[in-house]
């Protein structure tokens, strides 16, 4: 099913800093860009932890109001894959000799708020939410990963590239979609705030030094390169982003 | 920390119905007497398998309303173990030849209804039922195995042994039960409920013949049993059953 999403091992080659020299392509200039604003080992994974609570308290709650014991089934794989990734992040950190809950605490507050905006009113709703911030998310970590150190760089890469059970969002959301064009422009306008939410918290995990901006420069065309990954996974299910 | 909950090894033995001549000593008696109303496999893992789904909701549910990052964490383990008794049970499923959700599907209306009645108002009510009703329930579909075929009822039983982050449960109701007298009466009265509800519902899992009654001198010494694990669970918390 991940063929559905164009969403290739391309995922789980992380760019590395070191190797812009030796790489030719506008592309790997940009991806490389993010890694250039990764933060401290405990704050990309106290944060990417964090968000990936979030996103499993999306998946539980699609499975608590699924209008169907199918539907349930399927969310629980959803949730369990993005529990499996948390996990792998607090292991990393505590391999890394950090505090699961103290290292996540500082983002609490802001990404709490994040995820109720986008919790999604319905079933319908709760799934986009469930496959657009999860599949923004964690291709943003994936390049951010760019600039940790190799070992953790992999490890985490092949742990956020799954999106175990996103066919079935797909496959309940299209047939809905296809039956119903008030929902798909509902659906649709409902993606696009949850885009707009989505890269703006992820657009905080930046490590920017005090008193700079981050260029903008060199950081459009790596959103341009999620907002066309989050592009396909519209199409996919038959919405304009 | 499972010595904490008196629940040593004598759950992962299964008493067989087979061995009843072979066996002395009442408690071995009273075990077997479930495993003669012990319903036909797709029954018991279709109803075994949805429980496990509320029994993660409720624990979903504590997670997203955590008062602390440390809770939601700790949380996430207890969710992750209900998640994998649920998959545990979906793949026996799978394995005798039985769609899990059309297996699932009759079970629905009655355990969502007892889902929600258990949920619990708040962060320290919804800890009580996770603690709660899983024990219970694990309990007694151990108990209630022993009348499926050896494979499936020692991998069942296997399978739902494991209290995984029930510790941390126990710690954080303690404190906050040692702190406060009124939090300690509201939840032994909340512990009631739950035992109520939870044991109505573990009733209607026994195939009773049609219009026989259960043979309630048989199954008192069982719920018996299942009461006092039930009473230890609410000792470890100090509170009166």
């Amino acid at each position: 099913m991940a063929s559905l999403f164009s969403r290739g091992k391309d995922h789980v080659e992380v760019p590395r800093l070191r190797s812009r020299q030796n790489r030719g392509g506008e592309e790997n200039v940009n991806r490389v860009a993010l890694g250039e604003l990764t933060p401290d080992l405990a704050s990309y994974l106290g944060r990417a932890a964090y968000l990936q609570l979030a996103i499993f308290e999306t998946a539980s709650l699609a499975l608590s109001i699924a209008p169907h014991t199918r539907g349930k089934n399927a969310m629980s794989r959803v949730a369990g894959s993005s529990l499996e990734k948390y996990e792998g992040l607090i292991t990393e950190l505590t391999r890394s000799g950090h505090d699961p809950a103290a290292t996540m605490e500082p983002f609490r507050r802001e990404i709490d708020a994040f995820h109720r905006t986008v919790l999604g009113a319905d079933w319908y709703e709760t799934l986009v939410s469930s496959y657009v911030v999860s599949g923004l998310l964690d291709d943003f970590f994936v390049r951010l990963a760019g600039g940790l150190p190799d070992d953790q760089a992999n490890r985490i890469a092949a742990l956020l590239t799954p999106e175990l059970g996103s066919g079935y969002i797909v496959d309940e959301l299209r047939a809905a979609i296809d039956a119903d064009p008030k929902l798909a422009s509902r659906l649709a306008v409902w993606g696009r705030r949850l885009v707009g939410d989505t890269l703006l918290i992820a657009r905080s995990a930046l490590a920017v030094p005090e008193n700079t901006a981050p260029d903008e420069a060199r950081l459009e065309p790596v959103f341009t390169e999620l907002i066309a990954a989050h592009t396909r996974r519209m199409d996919v299910l038959g919405l304009t982003a």
